[in-house]
């Protein structure tokens, strides 16, 4: 498999060099966003996706920020408006406010020294998230690996694979580990409309991957499951709550309650930065609607409903955590009592932090 | 509301008119079948759609090849194969064998008649099977519209309106019914991937008769179920079973143990020729397996899936029985136990058709 590098720095560190994922699987196009604004553009038109990517693609796109504005007599002010600017370009994912926030910290941080010095620990900042959002996905794939044994089938919906994070990916980890150790996964992957990012990205990584993974859509999850095919389901996170209520990409829910009334685990998949401990339940996520376009002109090609219908768009839906068998996250398989398990889990992070800085 | 006539005889009774539906709702493009071969291609094109279309257009094509071959020595032998071929065009529309059932028998039943007055029986009988369809429809409406009262939204799947039947539909007969009678009944449309039939064909009925309807793709439908805004499921079906299994578009069953999670009644509507009494069980019901092409290059438009990725692609599944609240038919709401209850309508509707004969 040829490594995609889906986001980084260009060599002169003046831009943002990202895979345009709205050309996948037809186009594998890199381009370099310059601006706030091509950065904006190109989160909220999903071009960088995936909950951990945005929040990394965010923290370089600040340090861009603070680069241009450095010499400027406003630069707090305006660091200010970069924050708020970035993170509104998508209202789900937790980890663009949670990355901006680590940013902001690090520019409060070190206010008092020349501003040369701001940007170059700013930049260093992003790195660190990034660096730590892979290591993060080499230990979910590991404790996700845990949950299945060779010639197991895994579903799996939307795209949590490495285009979405950094290597690995999160709910796509354990399978193409898997794949690396020798053993037989096999996927079926819901094209998860409206969009496709099912059939656009995860079939493409998986399948340029060498595993075995049979596409289908949305409406035929129930029957994979119904006819015995799969031994769990394994999804991204978009923004967990306190109790455990997760949002990921509209449908999610569906399918586990399709999950459970037949008795098939399902497992989501979270590194703890999109753990929100300020959200108490599923009812305190904001669930972004986008654009009636996205299902009318199918994938902004041809229109194929009639003109002028109404059209009620949700991009994201709340699992509730009574039908979560296990949120996976960098720090082990976090199950019921989650707000408990949680807290164990982040002070289990912060030791083991504590101890590599020490 | 234009009156839209999906199947009729043509003028000179040598060819069948349908509507092309997979044109819709783009272009409303009347074509014209001469031969079986083309009532073959449109049937398993899906250019005529829908159990009870199906069926009729079936028992006209019937009537098209036994004025073809009329004078041929070997006729009856070229009827059977006629109604072989023409029922290989889809393997899951019990109507299908139904109607054309109902055809041979015309046949045998006249076959010492001179042949221009058998094939004259033949046009007679399958002008009455499209007049009882449109008979079942309107009695299938008033059962169905017993159901949902002022204000209620009902969520359908696919399409089983005018187009797929003759008039009114069965499961979409209900809201159209209610809209000419000025109640106000709001509908939350599926899409119903891979070919659409929601966005084009439900949306467009709906919204050419002034319906409220919304169009949301199929993995959203449990989430306007759970945000409290659907009344009950109303879907059609292509073939039930002795116990009330009952296969319809896939995603059907999905559909079921969503509204069963969410306390929603689940009806599906079927004239009584849809009621395969000779079906045990939705295990003897074959499911067509379809084209992965619908799948993979977006109604035919554009490939939006890495080339060479495995699809499958199921045209049904089988709703439980247990999961169905009622199967609504033009001799009233079967409810279990469904064996029992199916007879029952078959007797109301022997007796019913006898007293009008008499």
């Amino acid at each position: 498999m040829e490594e995609l590098t889906n986001i980084r720095l260009s060599e002169s560190g003046d831009s943002l060099v990202i895979i345009d994922q709205t050309k996948l699987p037809g186009e594998l196009e890199y381009i370099e966003l310059r601006s706030r604004e091509e950065l904006f553009e190109a989160i909220s038109r999903l071009r960088v996706r995936g909950a951990p990517a945005i929040g990394i693609a965010a923290a370089y796109g600040y340090c861009l920020c603070a680069k241009e504005d450095m010499e400027e007599p406003d630069f707090f002010r305006r660091m200010d408006d970069a924050e708020r600017y970035l993170a509104s370009s998508r209202p789900t994912a937790v980890n663009l406010f949670w990355a901006l926030e680590r940013m902001r910290q690090t520019l409060r941080k070190n206010a008092l020294l020349p501003r040369e010095e701001i940007v170059e620990r700013l930049f260093a900042e992003a790195k660190a998230i990034h660096e730590e959002d892979i290591a993060s996905n080499l230990r979910i794939s590991e404790y996700g690996l845990s949950l299945i044994k060779d010639g197991d089938c895994v579903l799996t919906h939307c795209n949590a694979g490495p285009l979405a994070t950094s290597r690995y990916g999160t709910a796509l980890g354990p399978i193409l580990l898997a794949k690396e150790r020798g053993m037989d996964i096999k996927v079926f992957a819901d094209e998860t409309r409206p969009l496709l990012q099912g059939a656009r990205l995860t079939a493409f990584e998986l399948h340029n991957a060498g595993v075995d993974v049979t596409l289908i859509c949305d409406n035929m999850a129930g029957q994979v499951m119904k006819e015995g095919r799969i031994s769990a389901v394994f999804i991204g996170c978009d923004r967990a709550s306190r109790c455990g209520d997760a949002a990921n990409k509209i449908g999610s829910s569906s399918l586990a309650v399709l999950a459970d009334h037949y008795g098939i685990p399902f497992y989501m998949f979270a590194p703890l930065s999109t753990v929100d401990m300020g959200a108490a339940s599923g009812k305190d996520i904001r669930i972004e609607e986008r654009d009636p376009n996205e299902i009318t002109e199918l994938y902004f090609e041809k229109r194929m409903a009639p003109e002028g219908i109404k059209v009620y768009n949700p991009a994201f839906d709340v699992v509730d955590h009574r039908l979560i068998t296990g949120i996976v996250t960098e720090e082990g398989i976090v199950t019921a009592p989650f707000e408990e398990n949680f807290n164990k889990a982040f002070q289990r992070k912060k030791a083991r932090t504590e101890n590599k800085d020490a």
